[in-house]
């Protein structure tokens, strides 16, 4: 089976223009198939407040209303997605913006409404979600997809959905075609020993090392459900979970020293 | 060869919901390959007013400077490009939604300064700017283009083009493919005898009849480029190009009494 590199960047990254070329140069030159995934809330933020959007959260989560959704679909859908097609085309890279309402990608449920009504959230069921057979006839056609992270109902609706279940989702489905590489790039270099030594990158993961983490502490509220995405993604077919920083994405896809490795 | 029908849409369809949903349940219910290419000035014209970006014109024509051209990738690209697709998605229609970055689907350049500066605005070479294998392939997994009215320069700059430039660049570069039917959906049922009367459609204009209508002053200033254009894409091979209003679609692409025919 042939590899396909499966990379996710934030919002760290998408504001910074220097390291933001530095890192799709490097995305550029990786050979082989690759989707990259990006996020961007922080942008939307800024947008947002010029437009008189007010950010509503219940328990430190955002809240999608109707507004909210359409400042996404606009600087996730549109600005953050094209300016990064037309920024890889410059660098002889065929990508393609794409939505999961695109060519029916990704359909998502709008998340049930329990304690919390999160508005215009969408969840991803599963594998059978993606519409391989698109992916796959366009990754044929030489074509690098880059999506944006929002799905469809399949009622018309539009989905603000998370960057990281996106590209976990992708990876798992893609996994029956192609040897997956999951990568998840972040702030930090890795997941660290020390939160406040960059250097003390944890090298490699596995189901007993994240238990032992967890138990003493070592890693954070914000990188478990991370780790335990990346476990999902192994325990379905995905070759590979990297943890790392953009800017060392070359070393990390082509499994050198940088990044932390998960496995299971 | 194959039929393949592009019909593009203007600002005042794309802001009456009712309108909209009526034209894109017929759109949808086409048969055969289609592609859709929308405008949307009015909405970003809104959506510009309330970030407070003010529309920039020289002799009545608008000027793309930066922050225009984020306000169009967001408003072209993101807001209307994604609920179209989501909506048609909604309807049984495969639509992908592009602009001419994604997989350089038209590449353009950046329009040429003589006295007025246009900024971020595209002009398209011709046939040979047009990714015609890619679309082809789209077309053939059953995937309907949706294109939102910008291309890029290839250097990684995105650009304002003209919605019925875009319709037309296609028609002509995909001529060599398919059957093509260029449609222009406007405000209009067609070309009108007598702009007061609605009901004073004429049933088609040739090279003769256009050169009459325009010494006699029936045509105004915004249908003459309208018209060359599709007299251009007549002698390019398209084989059919048809001017009328959004909500007679069906009744125009069968080729029946509504709109006005432009035949050479």
């Amino acid at each position: 089976m042939q590899e396909l590199n499966i990379i996710k960047i934030g919002g760290n990254i998408l504001d910074k223009p220097t390291q933001l070329h530095r890192f799709l140069s490097d995305f550029a030159s990786l050979p082989g198939a690759r989707i990259l995934v990006h996020g961007g809330g922080k942008i939307a933020s800024t947008i947002g407040q010029r437009l008189g959007i007010t950010p509503k959260y219940v328990d430190g989560r955002r809240i999608t209303d109707a507004e909210t959704l359409e400042l996404v679909t606009m600087v996730y859908g549109g600005l953050i997605n094209k300016q990064v097609v037309a920024h890889l085309q410059a660098l002889h890279c065929n990508a393609m913006g794409l939505t999961g309402a695109d060519a029916n990608t990704i359909l998502a449920s709008k998340r049930t409404v329990l304690e919390v009504d999160y508005g215009f959230a969408g969840d991803v069921a599963g594998n059978k979600s993606i519409n391989v057979e698109v992916l796959h006839g366009m990754l044929a056609l030489g074509i690098t997809p880059v999506f944006a992270p929002l799905t469809h109902d399949g009622d018309g609706s539009l989905l603000n959905t998370n960057a990281d279940t996106i590209a976990s989702v992708l990876a798992t489905a893609l996994a029956s075609r192609y040897q997956v590489k999951l990568t998840y790039c972040f702030e930090k270099r890795g997941v660290l020993q020390d939160a406040t030594d960059d250097d003390s990158v944890i090298a490699q993961i596995d189901r007993e090392k994240f238990l032992e983490l967890k138990e003493t502490g070592v890693v954070s509220a914000g990188m478990i459900p991370k780790l335990d995405n990346a476990f999902a993604a192994l325990t379905q077919g995905v070759r590979a979970v990297q943890i790392g920083d953009a800017a060392e994405i070359n070393d990390i896809v082509a499994g050198g020293k940088a990044g932390t490795l998960i496995t299971l």
